[in-house]
Order: structure tokens, then C-alpha cells, then sequence
């Protein structure tokens, strides 16, 4: 069980936690990989240059490795119970971003080349391979009594990872208005299937490896899964609007790519005159030239989609918050969750 | 358990049975996928062609799913017992041929595009992650008691055969003579990983969804395992000697594309004129002609790496038998797989 959490605690002093507390097992788990795709995880995961000389700063906040280890000692178990199931979601996201990467046709992550960009797209694709099977192998072989159940509970969540995927590619080749549009509702639908999948089985996965009931796992799972489209909606906002010095993208990047994303598709939802201007600029089916980028920006802003995109994200962590309270869980934990979902959202703007 | 086999069974009547009593099980899993890389598994499966129109014949032999259902049964279990691994290691082999085609850069097999050719490269690495995730799930999803040990196994061939495919890949950058040449146990090693961890799994899981003893799960796998190897030597011969009419790719493929593969490592580790002029032919750097490829074909027979190859794929079939003879097994089913090793390797030729 977690202490109650002094008020000083910070939304960096509880990642930094979990993340010192899961890192020598994720080390040792990639350890067991063949040396080549070890160093493109080393790579992805900021531990090192291409190189594979050591480097610093360059990680992930370890979101997701957080959300297991909180969500198992709010569910009564400790820290220590869901070390495994955090490295097996840690995995998971590291080859998800490596093969997603390849299909979006992504070029740089966090102001760095992507994995397929820097080793090669054939070498890439057997990274994420070996990064997913070292997920399962990771978590089968736990000696966690629960760890059965956890495997069952990480591959139903693979599956709606690749049904996201999926809906997403195919988003690009539909058309921005007509009967064919994707609809905002759709939208939300391919973000839950995508982003919310894994950030619900890392809060999922904690509850389970700490021997939760089903309500609570399942309770877990759908806040984690809330906070995952709130997720996907501040990465849309900021692939518009982002500081490229935050996100390591250039701005307006997925404008200009001509990107389906919430703000996007929320504006055309809305119709009126910026809606209607806004789709001239997008139906060139050309990539977008700076200032029509940042004109589209702005349409898209004036026919409300920016606004409409943060409601939504709010309104996701409310149901998050809501979902925490509906079964009884540990204080200590569910006041570092509590603590995290606005940083997550804000500070990313 | 199995009947003892008449004298009249053939292996394609054995492949057959087991195919016919999978498919609709596996038809089942991959109606889970979403539809997109349902389509693409139906494709390479030979079940649909690119459009999604119904083909036939275009089907692989199943030689993987055969060797579950008859070790299910060599362990006393019955065929039923079995389909759900079955179903699991058809899917990993599907998965496996995906992305082993993008990163080989292969463009045909079974004289039809390979999936990423018809589809893209995206689409393609999509594709083999559903067909990874859905076998996972599947058999850890399966009511067989025997399940989660099942998982286990499987967890263990999936980081064996992403540490071959690292190592076969790697085998491209290396040089064919001098100090870091490739050895030809380096070769049997990488196949033992890239190609017997699959077969061994597919015996291996027979085994223990059938609840066999440790030793007989141990045999089973590393029969299987031999006939990996078997197998992958029986493929490098056919890469340069085999009918394309048979092997669907275009005569002398390997050679020309300067892959490193048992005959060729053979030849040169033979020393003696065949294997220095072989040497020169291959160390231009670019691929070869159809002229220097029919050259270099006759100086690796030369050199003896032909008869070497043949030689080494015998040696481990002979092995594989061995090993079915090691444990206690039902006589009929292992009467079964005993048909089955010559024709995997004979009618290929």
C-alpha cells in the first residue's frame, strides 16, 4: 500500500518515481534482445544515440509504466507487484511508436530521426517485432500469480491497437466532406481503439497483476482508456498548434500533411464560412504550404474545432476522474493519478 | 488418439486432413481482424486474391499446422485438442512471412505479389501485427487447460525467430571471405532460430496443449526444430537450383540478389579454384547477371556446396527421426509424421 501523498508531491516527482522503480527491469528485459534490435530500442527509448553511445533527457515521460504502477497500488497491491506488467506496457508503446512511425511516414520524435528514418524501415519493422514478442515473453514468463490473466488482458488490448491503426490509415483516404467524411464520433471511436487501448491496459494491467476484482479492473481500465482520447486529442491540438520545441515536430505539421485529426474534423463538423473556406484549402489533395497551413489554423480555430477539441480532451479526464470514484480504491494512489491527468494535458500546450 | 496409419496414406492426403480440420477455426480468428488486414491475411493465405474475390490454390501446404494436430496426437491427445495451436502458429507463420518479405525486399511468393508489393509497406507491417496480436489471443483466449503453458512456449519461439531474422539480416553486411565471412554453423545457428524455432513451435505447442510430460514437449520441439533447418536448407537449395514454376520466384533469385545462404557458405568454406572464382564473381558488390548467376550456380556444384547442402538437410531429418524415437509416442500419428519429413524436402526439389 501507498502513504498517503503529501500536497508538496509533483505530477515530475511521481513519473520520476515510477520510473526509476521500472527501469532496471525494462533494461533487463531489452538486455535479452538480440543486440542489433536492442539498440534500436536503446534508441527509441532516449537511452542512447544512434551511435549507441549513452544519452540523456531524450525519454518519454513514461505515462504508461506510471498508470500500471499507480493502478496497482491503488488497488491494494505494491509498487513491486506491477514492475512487470509496466515493462510489458512499456514494450508494447515502444513498438507501436516504431511501427507506427513507419506507417505514418513519420521523419523525426522527439527532436530526433524516428527508428525506421535512422536504421532503415526493414530493420525498424524487426525492432517493434522483437519489441512485442519481449512484451509477451516478459509477462508470461512473471512469476505474478496473475500473470495469466494479465497476458489475456495485454493481448485483447493488441488487438484494438491494430483496429485503431488500422481506422486511422484509412481516415487519410476519405474524403474531408460528402457522405463519406469521417465524423467526429468515428474519430473518437479509432482514438479510444489507438491511444486509449494502451493507456487502458496499462491502468488495467495494474489492477490485474495486484489481483483486483473485475469491476475495479475493469473501472481502471476505462479511466485509462478516457485518459488515452484525451491523449490523442492534446497530440492533435498540438501537431497544429504545438510549440515545435516541445514536440519536436515541426509546426503545423499535421496540417500541412493534411492530417485527419479532432480540431480538423470538428471545424468541418460545424459548417459556416470558416468551415466552408477551410475545406477549399484542404481538398487540393496537396501538401499544405506553410502560410496555407497557418491560414488553415486559423479557420480551423475561428470555426471553433480548437475549442471544440479542448472540451472534448476535458471532458474525457472528467469521466477519467469520474471512473476513480466509482470503485473503492487506495487514497495515496488515486491522489498521484488525480495529480498526473492535468499535467498530462497541460503542459504539453 | 489416432488410428494407426494404413500403407495408402499419403502426405498430401496428412496435409489435407489437417488442413481441412483447421481452416475453419482459422477462418474464425482472422474474421476477428478488422476488416482491412483481414483482407490482407486472406491475400497471403491464399484464400482471396487482391481484390477479395475467392481464389484457390494459391494456399500454402500447411506444414506447420499438420505438425500440431499429429504431435497433439503422438502425445495422445486427440486432433481437436490441437486446432487452437494450430490456429496460433498459422497465424505467427503468416505474421512472419509479412514482415520477413518487407525486410528481405522479396516482391513474389507462390508466384503471386507479396503483401506489402500488393498493399504497401505500411499496410503490410499493419497486417503481420494483427496476425501476431490474433495468435497471441487466440491461444490465450483458448479454454484448453493447457493454455497459459501454451503461451509460454510460444513466447519464447516468437524472440528465437525475431533473433534469427536479426541475424539472417545482418549476414548481408558481412563479407564472404577473410575473418568476418559467415560460417556455415554460423548459418545452421541463425536457421535454428529463424526457421526451426517456428517448426519446433508448432510441434512443441501439440505437445503441450496435450499436457505431454516435459520430455516429450523437449523431443517433439527439437525434432521440429531439426526440421527447420531441414527445411530452410531445402529453400536455399531451391532459391538457386529450384523450378520457378514450382517456387513461384524467378530462377537463380538468391544468388542474384547475393544472399547468403548454406550452399554458397558451403562452397566457399571448401576452399580449392571452384570456391576462389566463386569468391570473385560474388565480391562485386552489385547483384549478378542472369550470365554470372548460371556461373556462379555451376562453381558453388562445383565446389561441392550443393552435395553439402543436401548432406547437412539429410543430417538433420535423420535427426528429427531420432528424436520421434526418443519418448514414447502414439505409433499411428508418429507413423504420420514420418510420411511427412521425405516429401518436405523431396517434392520440392
Amino acid at each position: 500500500m501507498t502513504s498517503a501523498v503529501s500536497a508538496s508531491t509533483t505530477p515530475q516527482q511521481i513519473l520520476s518515481r515510477c520510473r526509476e522503480l521500472v527501469r532496471p527491469a525494462l533494461a533487463q528485459a531489452v538486455g535479452r534482445l538480440h543486440p542489433w534490435p536492442a539498440e534500436m530500442a536503446a534508441f527509441s527509448l532516449g537511452w542512447s544515440d544512434a551511435g549507441g553511445t549513452p544519452a540523456a533527457g531524450a525519454h518519454g515521460k513514461g505515462v504508461r509504466q506510471a498508470l500500471t504502477v499507480l493502478c496497482a497500488e491503488a488497488a491494494g497491491a505494491t509498487a513491486r507487484d506491477a514492475v512487470v506488467g509496466a515493462v510489458a506496457v512499456e514494450l508494447i508503446h515502444t513498438f507501436s511508436l516504431l511501427h507506427d512511425d513507419i506507417m505514418d511516414g513519420d521523419e523525426t520524435r522527439r527532436q530526433r530521426p524516428t527508428v525506421w528514418k535512422q536504421f532503415g524501415t526493414g530493420p525498424a519493422v524487426l525492432a517493434g517485432d522483437a519489441l512485442f514478442a519481449l512484451a509477451v515473453e516478459t509477462l508470461a514468463d512473471s512469476r505474478n500469480v496473475h500473470s495469466g490473466a494479465a497476458v489475456r488482458h495485454l493481448a485483447g488490448t493488441l488487438n484494438d491497437l491494430v483496429h485503431g491503426q488500422a481506422e486511422d490509415l484509412l481516415f487519410e483516404s476519405r474524403p474531408w466532406t460528402g457522405p463519406g467524411a469521417v465524423q467526429p464520433q468515428e474519430y473518437r471511436r479509432m482514438a479510444e481503439h489507438k491511444t486509449g487501448a494502451l493507456l487502458g491496459c496499462a491502468a488495467g494491467t495494474g489492477a490485474v497483476l495486484a489481483g483486483a476484482p473485475r469491476r475495479t479492473v475493469d473501472a481502471l481500465t476505462e479511466a485509462g482508456r478516457d485518459l488515452g482520447v484525451a491523449f490523442q486529442i492534446v497530440d492533435d491540438l498540438l501537431g497544429i498548434w504545438g510549440d515545435p520545441g516541445i514536440t519536436g515536430k515541426p509546426v503545423h505539421n499535421d496540417l500541412r500533411r493534411l492530417k485527419k485529426t479532432y480540431p480538423v474534423l470538428a471545424a468541418l463538423a460545424a459548417d459556416g464560412p470558416a468551415a466552408e473556406h477551410l475545406v477549399t484549402l484542404l481538398s487540393s489533395g496537396r501538401a499544405l504550404d506553410d502560410l496555407t497551413a497557418r491560414r488553415a489554423a486559423v479557420l480551423i480555430e475561428e470555426a471553433g474545432g480548437r475549442a471544440a477539441a479542448m472540451a472534448e480532451a476535458h471532458r474525457h479526464l472528467d469521466s477519467a476522474r469520474g471512473r476513480l470514484e466509482s470503485v473503492p480504491l487506495a487514497r495515496g494512489a488515486v491522489g498521484e493519478i488525480l495529480t498526473l491527468l492535468p499535467f498530462l494535458i497541460d503542459r504539453r500546450m
